[in-house]
């Protein structure tokens, strides 16, 4: 099945939005074995729209467009869809129908020209909109069955669940082959060293393709397995997963594309555990990635964000001697912090950051990039001094505050075995 | 000029990478009067490569084209390019010599693969690539100019800069246009109220273009000018930036794209302030945003991120009757933390956010999205209550955190102006 993908759109002719559309559904069509082989856009040119329409008939039997479905005068993708396939365009019942509904639910006046999003070309079939007023549609143009589907991400990716990827499961009868993948998530190797580790994976498992993703600061080792017999493939797929994970060993945070706050969060939560935070360098981040997780409150305390050394003292009672001797960023300083935090939260953890993110801060000794974190167990304090060379702020904190929820990962993973 | 971009390689066929490039090289063309006609995307193939590039061949004046120009099996753009070409692919000794530089340089010895690269069409001429070893190549097919670049994002942009944008702004001649614009960022406004107060611009600038762009949570009134005449149009720009200023009044918090956090920021350093921020619903993203800022010790001194309501009483001094009379989301409670803050960072300004992420702790009469703000500041103390209806736990951060900043910011305005 050759299928190609279409968005539309002034914004992302002249790339001042960034086309995210045609990724998802190109993903999604992967997952169900329709392997899509050229994307394009366009801008609101009913012209330029209906000539890359009658190119992709010619050349696909199946394709989704974006784009270009609202009511105003710059939407053009049924004019154009009409031009392209010889047809009219008519006031479709259906459609009409489903925009009155809309505004009948939420008790509010229809805008007359609202009514111009039920003009589909003659032949189509109209596809419901379950979140806003401009629905999508169907139509054959010379050898190529079309949707086309409004432009917005979230409105786009729901009428693609709903519309497009069960007809062309239906389309595909008995041919279907499966798609599948899956996620291990690394931290703490480059993307290179992650890479010659696992190198072995389709000698080992001939039918597992191996693809490597770096999403700063993680990196992702995606395995890849196609063919007809889902359920061998997905136990391939598992086994596969597994010898990834002993390879990597505690440089593996999940196996289930989990964000490594989402791991901390779950293993605080089977620990009974709970955890509180002093930052410096990190400036809130700790705090911020951990309160993302929804029920947070469960586990997560405070986090004294303690930017300036006066704060230090007054907040956490860091000993005034210790900043004076050792300076702010010290593992000295590190541990005196999470002692601080876990007294002051009266938690089971207490985790600290103190470092320099850039671009100034730095002395000799201690350069940009240079991070001490502090853990206080219950059992004891410890502390580490890390230097990353991104020399880039926002990567610095970032990448501090990854460290440091990892270290309280392993500790918590060490915890669960009985370490 | 016609020109059009071109992306390859398979992670962005399968839509495992979003492509940016394009957009970016879209925006640079924009600026400097070439309008993009079409994006296309295609997968590491020989085939479907020099298929394409020969159809852009044939429509263009100009094209620019990213990926697949590295040492491996997969980079084929080279490849196809001469195919398209009807050219062979020779050593250019230009190319091979900055490929050998790069590794002697750095002291590195050279992979005999590497040298691959340095393989480009008969006809063309090699683009320096400073950054890394894969160079990009400029050659004619058809009736088009073609730059092949690097697919990754920082070394394409470079070698956009260095080479594709001067040379064709040479390939203008006289007949350069300018295409600038101006951005008015806007917080507190929907995107429909902001777009109806400012929709007579065009017709007070008659050579000025409205657009509106929403980046959640703030609005950004896109003004763009286009003509031959530079000063001309920066003065109209400018006129017409006042003009939508002035509509929009305080809502108006940058006329040069900066974020909230930094325009905040610039405000406390000309007063000489500091502030100290007590963070409950908004768990650190405050204290994140402010510190984002290169600089921000000299006016941001700490956040106590108290999520639990132990830690708002033994951190913030907040009283136990106030948590026990009226609840952790209340304008007295947001009151009595933002002192608390303001008083623990001993600083000129103590900001607080309590409230409701959700998606769990609503009440009836505090629904999630409820958020109470209170800011301290040397004359008063002062809270209010909002509610926002996202029903999403990120984009109720987000909005808190900004709403609160915006209060200080407006604050920090009116002392500016002797309020």
């Amino acid at each position: 099945m050759y299928a190609e993908i279409l968005a539309t759109g002034e914004e992302i002719r002249t790339g001042i939005l960034i086309d995210s559309n045609s990724a998802c559904i190109a993903q999604r069509l992967q997952d169900i074995g329709v392997e899509v082989q050229r994307h394009t856009a366009v801008g609101d040119d009913l012209e330029a729209l209906a000539q890359v329409l009658g190119e992709i008939a010619r050349r696909c039997d199946v394709a989704v467009v974006t784009g270009g479905l609202g009511p105003t005068a710059d939407d053009l993708t049924a004019a154009a869809a009409a031009r392209a396939a010889e047809a009219r365009l008519i006031c479709d019942p259906a459609a009409l129908q489903s925009i009155e509904a809309f505004f009948v639910e939420r008790n509010r006046p229809m805008n007359p020209f609202i009514r111009k999003q039920a003009l589909l070309p003659e032949g189509s079939a109209c596809l419901f909109n379950p979140v806003g007023t401009a629905p999508g549609f169907r139509l054959i143009i010379d050898r190529c069955r079309f949707f086309f589907l409004p432009g917005v991400p979230l409105v786009m990716r729901r009428m693609l669940e709903d519309h497009v990827i069960p007809q062309i499961i239906s389309l595909q009868g008995n041919e279907r082959r499966f798609y599948l993948s899956k996620t291990i998530s690394v931290f703490g190797l480059t993307e290179s060293v992650t890479g010659e580790q696992v190198a072995d994976v389709s000698a080992v498992f001939p039918e597992i393709q191996l693809g490597l993703r770096a999403r700063f600061p993680e990196i992702q080792v995606k395995l890849y397995a196609s063919g007809v017999d889902e359920i061998h493939l997905r136990e391939q797929l598992e086994a596969a997963g597994l010898w990834v994970t002993q390879r990597l060993g505690d440089k593996v945070f999940s196996d289930r594309e989990e964000p490594m706050e989402e791991v901390v969060g779950s293993l605080l939560r089977n620990a009974k555990a709970s955890v509180a935070v002093a930052e410096s360098c990190t400036g809130g981040l700790i705090a911020d990635l951990l309160t993302d997780v929804a029920g947070s409150s469960d586990y997560f305390l405070l986090s004294a964000v303690t930017y300036s050394n006066a704060s230090k003292v007054s907040v956490l009672h860091v000993p005034e001697t210790i900043l004076k001797t050792f300076g702010a960023v010290h593992e000295t300083t590190a541990k005196a912090m999470a002692e601080g935090a876990r007294q002051l939260g009266g938690t089971t953890f207490g985790l600290a950051t103190t470092g320099i993110a850039g671009p100034s801060g730095a002395t000799p000794d201690k350069p940009v990039g240079t991070v001490c974190i502090g853990l206080a167990t219950p059992r004891e304090t410890t502390a580490r001094r890390f230097h990353f060379n991104y020399q880039d702020r926002l990567m610095n904190k970032k990448m501090f505050a990854m460290t440091a929820l990892d270290l309280l990962r392993r500790e918590l993973v060490s915890v669960e075995r009985g370490g």
